[in-house]
C-alpha cells in the first residue's frame, strides 16, 4: 500500500471513530482545506522572500504543522470524492510539461508570468 | 524512495529546467497554494453539500485537477523549507489524537464546532 | 467626502503612527486579506447552509469583526494602488448586468453555475 | 443613504432579479468572497514587493475588477448577516488603537510580526 494510501485509512478511522464523516461533505472539506492554507499563509506574509527562506526553528516547526493540516485535509478530500491523489499528480506534471515547454519559458520572470497569466 | 520524495524530485526537475526556482520563495508558493485551493473551492461555492459528495464526471476530472495543483505546491513549498510532509502528518495526527479523545467529541456538531473553536 | 474614503484617511493615519506602510506592499496586503476571509470562513465550515443564515449573537460578533478586518485590509490595498472602490464597484455592477442578463439567467442553480463555469 | 448602503440595495436587486437568493447563503457568500480574493492574490503571487507597487496599467484594471469582486460580496453577506460594515470597521479600529499601541509597535518588523502572531 503507498504512503498516501496508508495516512488515508488512519484517517478515515480517525473520522469514524469520532463519528466526523457527517460532517466532511466535500464542500465543507474544501472550506477547511482553505481554511488551513491561510494560516500557512499568514506566517509569511509580512516577512520578505529572502525571510521567508530562512525561517527560525519555531516557525519552522508552525509552518510544518500547517502543512501537515493541509496534507490531511487534502487527502480526507480525495478520498471523499474517490480521486487517487499520485494518479492525478502523476497526469498534472505530464499537462504541465506539454503546456510549459523548458525552451519556450526558461528563466524570466516576465515570460513566466504571461504563461500563468493565460492560465487564468 | 517514497512516493512523495519521488514525486519531489520530479518536480525539482520540472523547475529547474525552466529556470522557475527564482520564483519559488516559500512566500511565492504559499500565496500560489492558496491561489489552487481557491479554484478547488470555486467548484464547490454554489452547490449543496449533497450535491458535493455527487460530481457529474466532467466536474469531477476537474476537482482532481485541482487537488493535483494544490499537492504539487504543497510539495515544492516543503521541498524548499525542508520539511518531511509524512512525518510532519504522522506527527500531526498523533497529536490531534490527545487533542480530540474519541469518547469526549464523538458525533455531536455542536461538540465538534465547540471543539474546533478553541483551536482559533 | 464619502464614508470609504474618510476609512481610508483613518487607516492611512494608524498605519503612519506606527510606521508599518513599510510593511504594506500590495502583494502582502493581498496575502493578508486572504488571511482575514479565511478567518470568516472558518466560522461557516462545518454549518450547513440553514444554520448560516441564523448564526447565534456571540458567533454573529465574531463574524462582523471579521467582516470588519476584510473590509480595512481592502481599503488599505485599494489606496496603496490608487483604485477607488466605489467606482470599481459601480462599473463592475454594469459589466454584470450585461453578463448576467435577468431574462437568461434566472432562477435555476444549474444556469448560474454553467455562467459562473463560464468565468472560471 | 450612505454609499454602502447605496450599494447593499443595487445588489439586492441584482440578486432578486435574476432569483439567486436562493444561492446566497452566508456558507456560500463565504466561499465566493475567498475565491475571489484569490484572484486578487494571483496577480501578485510572482511579483516582487517592489514590483507590486508599480503595477502596469492593464493588471491595474484587472487588480480593480478583483478589489470590486471582493467588495461586491462583502456587502452581500454582511447584508444577508445583518452587519452594518461602517459600524464593525469603526468599532474594529477602535480596537486596534487599544491592541496596537503606536508607542510600543512603532517601527520595527519584528514587533510588528510578534504583535500580530500574539493574534493567531
Amino acid at each position: 500500500m503507498s504512503e498516501l494510501d496508508e495516512l488515508k485509512m488512519r484517517l478515515r478511522a480517525f473520522a469514524k471513530e469520532r463519528d466526523w464523516d457527517q460532517f466532511h461533505a466535500p464542500k465543507n472539506l474544501a472550506m477547511a482545506l482553505s481554511v488551513e492554507v491561510a494560516e500557512l499563509v499568514e506566517h509569511f506574509q509580512w516577512l520578505s522572500e529572502d525571510q521567508s527562506k530562512s525561517l527560525d526553528e519555531k516557525t519552522k516547526a508552525e509552518v510544518a504543522d500547517e502543512i501537515a493540516d493541509v496534507q490531511v485535509y487534502l487527502i480526507r478530500l480525495a478520498d471523499k470524492l474517490d480521486v487517487d491523489i499520485l494518479d492525478a499528480v502523476g497526469q498534472k506534471i505530464e499537462k504541465n510539461k506539454a503546456k510549459y515547454p523548458a525552451d519556450k519559458v526558461r528563466g524570466k520572470s516576465k515570460k513566466y508570468t504571461e504563461y500563468k497569466d493565460d492560465e487564468i
